[in-house]
C-alpha cells in the first residue's frame, strides 16, 4: 500500500481481507474439549481459562494451543473533537506519551514487560510531524489527528481504509514474527468521544447513556460532551443512517480506531488470538465486527473498563470481559494482564497431566 | 515445636504470634498514594492494581512495593466426614493428586510455574503413611485425616493448634529466603463439607445457602450435603455456641484448613501479602482473621470462587475478590493468577515514569 494508490485499490484491498476471514472450525471443539476434560481437575473447574484454551486451540486449527509471542500494538492518534473540551487533558499529551511510551515509563510499558508481551507504539495520526527512530515505533501517520467529528466527518472514506490497512499490515508483520497472540492499546487525548459516538451509531445507544467521564469529566463535562456527540451524530447523519460500517467508522472514528479495527481484521484472517482492550479498543471491535461479524471467534474482550458505557456496549454485544479490575487508562494495558492469563491457558492445556497419566481416579470411579 | 510439646506450650506460641501480627501503618499511606498520583496516567486509572500496589506499599512498611518472590503452599488433608458420600471424588484422590503435584502435572503446577511463583506441597493430614521424599515435599502429617466433624470434633485442640503452628512455620521458612508474597492453596478431597461448616459457624450462615455442588454434586447430593452440615453444627453445639474461634476450627475445620490459618497468620506477622485462594482457603481466612482481625490488612482475596456460597461469605466480610473466572479447583490456582497481578502493581509502582520525569503534561494542564 502507498500513499499514492486510489481509493478504489484501497477498498478492493480490505474487501479482500475480510473476505478471507473465517469462522474458526467447530467441529474441532469436542476434541480440545475432550483433552480438557481428561486433565487431572473436576471439569470445568478451570473456567474461564478453559474457555480461553479451547478458544485458542480452535483459532489454531485444532492443534494444542500455544500463546507466545505476544505482542501489544499500542496506535496513536489525535481528535478533532478535542477543541469542543471533551477532555482534561491538553491535545499535546498523545506526543508526550509517545515519547513516554518510547522511554519506557508508561503504564504500558511496565505491564507488557511483566506480562512478557512485545510493544511496538504506532503512529497512525498524532497531531505535529514525525518522531526521531526509535526501534519499537512504527511511523506510519496517515494526517496528523481528524477533523472535528462535531461539524462533519472526522475522516475521509480514503484516510479511513488507510488506517484499516495499516492495522491489517501490523497483524501481518506480527504473523512474520511468528506472533501469536495479539493485543490492541490506544493512546489519544479525547478518543473516549469518537468511541462513545461509534457505539450509539452502530449499536443504536443513547449518548446519554453511554457518556461517561473519560480521563476525569465531572457531571458539567460529561453533559458537554455528550451534546457534542449528538452534534457528530447528527452532523453525519447520511453515514450513520447508511449503517454501512466503513462510512460510520470514517465519520465518527478516529485514526487510532480505525487501525486497531485492521489490527483486529488482520489478526482474525491470520488466525492470530487478539485480546482487546477497554473503551477505545471495543469501539474498533465493534467497527471490524460490523466490517466481518467473524472476527468474534478470534476475540477476547480484556476487561470491563471502569468508563461506565463499557458495561451497556458488552451487554449488547453479548459478550463478557474477562477481567474487572476497574481499569480505564487504555494503552492496551488491560489486553496486557488478560494475555498474561491467555499464556496461562495455553500453558495449562499444554502442560497438565491427563488423569491416565497421573494415576488419578475421576469422579464417581 | 516438637510433637511431645504439651497442649498449654502449643497455645502460649499461638498467642505470641497473634500478638505480633500489628495492623499496617496507615500514615504511610498519603505517601504513597502521592507517588501513584504523579505516575504518567489518570488518577486511580489503574483501578485495582493501584490498590494492590498500595496495599503491598503498607504491608512492606512504606518501602516501594515488592512482590518476588512469591510461594505458594498446597496444604493436603484428609476428611473424616468423606464417610458421608459428600464428594464425588473416592478420598484416595488426595494422596493420587499430592504425587501428582510432586510429579508437575497438577492444575497448580502449570500455573505457579506460569506465574513465577514457587510451589511447595505439605502433607499436613492426608489419610495413609509418608511419601518418598522430594524437594518440593513437607512431610508433615499431624494426623492421617481427621475425625467424621457431623459426629463430632473433626479435630483435638491440639492437633489444631498443631496445625496452625504450621502453617506459621511455613511462613516462616518462606520468610527465611526472602518471600514477599504468598499464596495459599488446599488438596482434600470433601474439603468444602468443613469450610461450609466453618462458615455456617463463624458468620452465623445458613447450611442449605451456602452449600453448592463442591466437585460436581447433583441437587440431591448438595441436599444430603447440607443436611451433614447441619448434623455437624448439632454435635458440636458447644463449640460453636462458645464463639472461641480455635474451638469452632477444632469442631469443624480440617488439618489444611487450619494450616493454612496458621499460614495467614505467620504471613500476617512476618508482613508478607497472603494471597488467599477460593473456597476452602477463605475459610481459613476466616478463621485467621477470627483469631486476629488484623490479618485483613495483609491478605488479598484472590478469585471469586464459583462455588456458589462462596459469594455470600466474601460479602458478608466486606471482600471484593480480585479475579472472576469461574474458576473451582482450589490447589492455589486462584491465588497463582492473583499474584501475577500483585507483581504487576508493584512494577507498576516501581517502574513508571512520574508527569514531572516524563515531560507529560497533567490533566487541567
Amino acid at each position: 500500500m502507498s500513499h499514492t494508490t486510489s481509493p478504489e485499490t484501497l477498498s478492493c484491498e480490505l474487501e479482500a481481507v475480510l473476505a478471507a476471514i473465517h469462522p474458526v472450525d467447530r467441529a474441532q471443539a469436542p476434541r480440545g474439549q475432550a483433552h480438557l476434560d481428561n486433565l487431572t481437575k473436576p471439569r470445568g473447574s478451570l473456567g474461564r481459562l478453559e474457555d480461553l484454551a479451547l478458544q485458542l486451540f480452535l483459532i489454531q486449527g485444532g492443534q494444542p494451543p500455544c500463546a507466545d509471542p505476544m505482542r501489544i500494538y499500542t496506535v496513536a492518534g489525535d481528535h478533532g473533537v478535542n477543541e469542543e473540551g471533551v477532555s482534561l487533558f491538553p491535545q499535546e499529551v498523545t506526543r508526550q506519551m509517545v515519547l513516554n511510551f518510547l522511554r519506557g515509563g508508561a503504564g504500558i510499558n511496565v505491564l507488557a514487560a511483566t506480562a512478557g508481551a512485545q510493544l511496538y507504539v504506532v503512529d497512525a495520526g498524532s497531531c505535529g510531524g514525525g518522531y526521531d527512530d526509535h526501534p519499537a515505533l512504527i511511523q506510519a501517520k496517515i494526517a496528523p489527528g481528524t477533523a472535528n467529528l462535531a461539524k462533519g466527518p472526522a475522516m475521509t472514506r480514503e484516510q479511513c481504509l488507510r488506517a484499516l490497512l495499516l492495522g491489517v499490515s501490523l497483524a501481518d508483520s506480527a504473523l512474520a514474527d511468528g506472533v501469536r497472540v495479539l493485543g490492541t492499546g490506544d493512546m489519544g487525548i479525547s478518543n473516549t468521544t469518537p468511541s462513545t459516538a461509534l457505539y450509539c451509531a452502530f449499536l443504536g445507544l443513547d449518548p446519554v447513556a453511554v457518556t461517561g467521564p473519560g480521563t476525569g469529566l465531572d457531571a458539567e463535562g460529561m453533559a458537554r460532551k455528550a451534546a457534542v456527540i449528538r452534534r457528530g451524530l447528527a452532523a453525519n447523519r447520511q453515514a450513520v443512517e447508511s449503517g454501512e460500517p466503513l462510512a460510520v467508522l470514517a465519520a465518527l472514528g478516529g485514526l487510532e480506531i480505525a487501525t486497531l479495527a485492521g489490527l483486529i481484521l488482520g489478526g482474525a484472517r491470520n488466525r492470530q488470538m487478539v485480546c482487546v482492550d477497554g473503551f477505545i479498543s471495543t469501539a474498533a471491535y465493534v467497527a471490524a465486527w460490523k466490517l466481518c461479524p467473524a472476527v468474534a471467534d478470534y476475540c477476547v474482550i480484556s476487561h470491563a473498563s471502569a468508563e461506565p458505557g463499557h458495561g451497556a456496549v458488552v451487554k449488547a454485544l453479548g459478550l463478557w470481559p474477562l477481567l474487572d479490575l476497574g481499569f480505564r487508562l487504555g494503552e492496551g494495558t488491560g489486553a496486557a494482564c488478560a494475555m498474561y492469563l491467555v499464556r496461562s491457558a495455553a500453558d495449562m492445556y499444554t502442560r497438565m497431566a491427563t488423569f491416565a497419566d497421573a494415576g488419578v481416579a475421576g469422579a464417581g470411579e
